[in-house]
């Protein structure tokens, strides 16, 4: 079985290089299940409900975020759906370590055509970001509900370590860690030795003649003298960035990761 | 000319792993110029002055470092040299943006066997660390003191918005930004438009079942319960990173970046 | 009834000084509660079993810390009790919202000679401190379990925001919410509208010609420097930091807040 | 000599109740020389050149503020004025070490109507805060340049730590360290032991039935969920937090600090 995780989608450029991209890149591995980061695809902040649906029509199973996922207000109510629903609102998450009573949930389980179960888990860091519930004890609690075999978790996080630590904590036990949020794709892609994949970070599909997705000279002006300005998402050098894995259904183990980097 | 920068070595694994791998990829890539990041090479924190010595053996020109510089207080009166030397100690740099009066220095210019003048700045982030001095505006002062062409800047930063930021400052007026810090290489390495190599973090040099170095139960420890611990540098699995840079050594200007991960 | 809360006890300087005033002020003032901050006893950084017997030996009902709790090691054990123990030790709290699993509790729930129910909770504040979880659900999830009308929060943080914003939302439910952590008093302590004692920092009992209690040159090095230097426990101008409230012991609401500060 | 240093304005009901009581302050104080941190002035987020002039109106010789300055775009071009202009513009600080070529000054040297001169430093931390330049080296380097013997220095930061380190600093150098940001008093001030009055936080003026300013439920809204919002200045239980000064105009050197909160 395959899977592909496409890192944060950034805006109308990052938008524009996964739809060219996804296509071939679907058919040619043979993608089972199809999952993207998408809490940076309305202009490099937030996802919208139409935005989301797009990347619904593209053929993702699941969208998963981060800490840009409330930058849209639109998405708040699209994401307010009951917990048992399997239609594409409750196919959008955030991460399941907010906060209790936070719109929308952390994880969903569902089933391939084949009838394959998934689950897709999200959690976010807590190492030089926002406070929020313990990512470690979270997972725990979510593995201890999903029955699927395949579990995929998307760590938004910032620090390497937390990321890094994460991947081992739940070696064994999940068919994929990848990790999101600092836009830059690592080279440490690898199957940790009890069956898990894991990268610490896909990296963004965006525009990467940028900082992190946004206009250089408007973040430039930002460290230089700090004081705000309006970020825009870049447009130049778009590339997709996602992770292949390669697992057996049967068991949810990992057997080979793939870094995938493409541009125009 | 032929530059490689070797990214944190950490502990004895990170120790081992260079010393196995160093000569043959020196003599391989006919690497003229060598800069080592040495910041955890002392158990994982800090560096003394003997395995300065060591990695200076190994061929290093010049020792770069970090956070974990003052980790081991021997360092300080090693580095304690004049400004105008160029014996080993004045070679080993901490970041330029520290304090005034802080031990040490964060560039060095010397000259190669042929003549060839070169420069290494080190210099530390500001977003999610300790507060130092700005180091775009470092960079500039560094820059107008500074004749060699061939300059060489290590960024020890945790934020990749700003390694990146850096690099754009800095592309076409110095020839490699790298960074460091993280412990995990970045797959974005590439020339910037006006011949700057860049990589956001050329990964470290140690051991890869671990948590950045640090055995990972003692780390997992510490994210589980937050209760202190002493953290040991791990052993298992040990890979060097680098980045191996191709310039003109008349402009400075990089013609090819190449990641190195090299295991045992 | 009166309660009495002393502010984190720093070093020898603060422990002479509590030991100086806590009799006068216990007997003048009638208190029958008596509440100490200990995390700072020990030279600054922890508390050891036997200075937690010497605040016991003063009088103190209850113990609570923050993030020094675990300095020093000693602590561990002295503090892994029985749950229903109402023995010396188990009256040590750390902050309730620490990781499940970590030594010791973050609530007690006592009685008075005369019967009357009481019950302390510590809570650590999540803004620019380390990862725990969050304050204001314990709390919530802490007050469930309390049969007691009588209730403190040491609410151990760094932000005023988060402070003053955690008094509001247990104002009118507990009966008193105090501040400790930043070691400074604050001069807004009053009775919010529901009938609940608050202020943001009750201040250090330790030695005030200092920065926050370490030797003012030692610091100062720090802050010029950046370099690394062992921290000691300054001796100068030692003050007492206090919260006298006076509350209703049958309704648990609070009358009376006055602040308290006395040298030598 | 006596000198009033009026803490953060924060909207409308701060505006309101430093209108109410700094004239009979003034009076019934003799004070000389009126400071005010304005930052808040502008609904909680600011300043705006007609709040500014508003605050010159009610008797203010110097204007300081901090990390809201930039809120609102107006004040950008008002700041831009010549270095050696006396106007009411040029009388508007924003911190000193903040980047070379932000718009405005953060230090301004002028004389009273009976010739004797004075200084006023405004200084952002670094603890807990964006990046700016080292404050204690930048405090040496205006007093360098300063030749009034009255200096006062807003110190504008979140840690008690690094304003009681700026005060050790600068004792004996300057009349007072005062400290702004928290946006609540402490009862710390004094007279250090070489002449320096100093206090922690002098606390907001503005609306105390809050959360530091704004409206409580939207902070704790913010608290409970992590989800955005509009902060809103709130109106109750307004309040005019001051301290009061007096010096030896020929020495500069402070004699007695006294702490003003008034209500309505
Ligand atoms: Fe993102
Ligand atoms: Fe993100
Ligand atoms: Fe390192
Ligand atoms: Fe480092
Ligand atoms: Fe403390
Ligand atoms: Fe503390
Ligand atoms: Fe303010
Ligand atoms: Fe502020």
């Amino acid at each position: 079985m395959n899977i592909l995780f496409v890192g944060d989608v950034f805006g109308s450029a990052g938008r524009h290089i996964v739809r060219e991209h996804l296509p071939h890149v679907v058919e040619s591995n043979a993608v089972d299940l199809l999952i993207i980061n998408g809490e940076n695809a309305a202009g490099g902040f937030g996802l919208t409900p139409s935005l989301a649906e797009d990347l619904f029509d593209l053929g993702a199973h699941v969208i998963t975020t981060g800490n840009h996922i409330w930058d849209k207000r639109e998405i708040f109510d699209y994401m307010s759906v009951p917990a048992d629903s399997h239609d594409r609102p409750r196919r959008v998450l955030r991460p399941a370590n907010y906060a209790h009573g936070t719109p929308g949930f952390g994880f969903y389980q569902g089933a391939l055509a084949d009838g394959t179960e998934y689950a897709v888990m999200n959690m976010q860091g807590r190492v030089f970001m926002s406070a929020c519930d313990d990512p470690f004890r979270k997972a725990d609690e979510l593995l201890s509900k999903i029955t699927a075999k395949v579990i995929l978790l998307d760590i938004h996080a910032e620090a390497s370590s937390e990321k890094v630590a994460l991947g081992w904590y739940l070696d064994g036990r999940v068919t994929a860690v990848l990790g999101t949020h600092t836009h830059i794709p690592t080279a440490d892609e690898r199957i940790l030795p009890m069956g898990t994949a894991y990268q610490t970070d896909v990296g963004m599909s965006g525009p990467y003649d940028s900082v992190i997705g946004v206009e250089k000279e408007l973040v430039l002006q930002r460290f230089l003298t700090g004081m705000p300005g309006k970020f825009e998402a870049a447009k130049g050098n778009p590339k997709m960035c996602a992770a292949l894995i390669h697992c057996d259904p049967t068991t949810g183990r990992a057997h080979h990761i793939q870094r995938i980097m493409l541009g125009e």
